[in-house]
């Protein structure tokens, strides 16, 4: 398989977790690809016309996009359901991807706001929407049951290691100490080791 | 079940439809609600903190989204495999899914960028961006086998309806006849006839 790649893209980084606690890593072959929103790029719009990473080749040939669609694929390659709980429980797991999905989504709405955009064409109502729901995003993922390597808890995993890439000084610890500690177990797992984003 | 709905959003209808092809309708409780990216709505921000549209509310209380969730779940409620092929045929149809949605995300942010901004803080390089992707995802769908009733045809179907109902202009017809042959047998249907956008 390959991946078209960006490390410092939480999206990406989910799909490489999963591969990495599904024993796959080794079998996907890295593509680096530069994305920006206001900039084409004609070799990833023949994989992914939308020009977004991470898009997967199959080995049959087939592209495989978003992430969700992307991580429950390899999932099943695994052999399927070790990633995905059967039951209630899948729709609690789905649930907290899409939180954590879409809390990445409205951060990442904020920053395209100063990197893909003219100083005076941005709008702070803009940015404070989208933030504050970023931050319900957060407090909602702290009343959720993060126990377990699911794809929810995975992709909680990736928004915090977002927010210290590119939001170091969001505070988060403070308002969520209980998150907090979750995640100082999970950034030590060598999944999470191994998918690092980029230094600064 | 409960659903927070709004007529003119694109997902919601996916859920709608869904639910009607599935013999869902009147199991859901419709809840009128409004959205805005720049506005607080503390009501929908109970059951989800992104503070969008639909959310699901289950007869457990159990509240899901995004779209992709909750037509997944009502077809697991309706006896499951319904609207999700097996084998390849389901990544192909998660595939579509994930393109018209995508699709849709880029028109809505156009949408916005007019909606939600101030004139003069409004940027052309966006929309152009945005509209790239939604242009060359159209071209994609059309590359796509769009036979039979899946999340990713009904999706596509979204699509088209939202057009219409929001870019009237775009002439999409005119560049994809084939897509427009095709969406003149979907649109007919008795599920795209129940949920159709408000007029104007």
């Amino acid at each position: 398989m390959k991946l078209r790649y960006n490390q410092g893209s939480p999206f990406v980084r989910k799909v490489m977790v999963c591969a990495h606690e599904l024993g796959l890593a080794d079998k996907i072959e890295l593509l680096d690809t530069t994305v920006s929103p206001v900039t084409t790029n004609a070799v990833l719009a023949g994989e992914n016309p939308l020009m977004k990473v991470p898009a997967l080749i199959t080995d049959d040939g087939e592209a495989l996009f978003d992430s969700p669609v992307i991580c429950e694929y390899l999932d099943s390659v695994a052999g399927g359901g070790k990633l995905y709980p059967n039951g209630m429980a899948r729709w609690a797991a789905l649930r907290q991807q899409a939180l954590g999905d879409g809390i990445l989504d409205a951060l990442i709405l904020c920053r395209y706001e100063i990197a893909a955009r003219p100083e005076e064409k941005r709008f702070s109502g803009w940015t404070d929407g989208q933030m504050k729901k970023a931050h319900q995003g957060l407090a909602a993922l702290a009343a959720e049951d993060l126990s377990g390597r699911t794809i929810g808890t995975i992709t909680a995993g990736c928004v915090f290691g977002y927010l210290d890439f590119r939001f170091p000084n969001d505070g988060w610890r403070q308002r969520h100490p209980k998150l907090a500690d979750w995640y100082k177990g999970v950034e030590a797992t060598p999944a999470m080791q191994a998918t690092k984003p980029p230094a600064g």
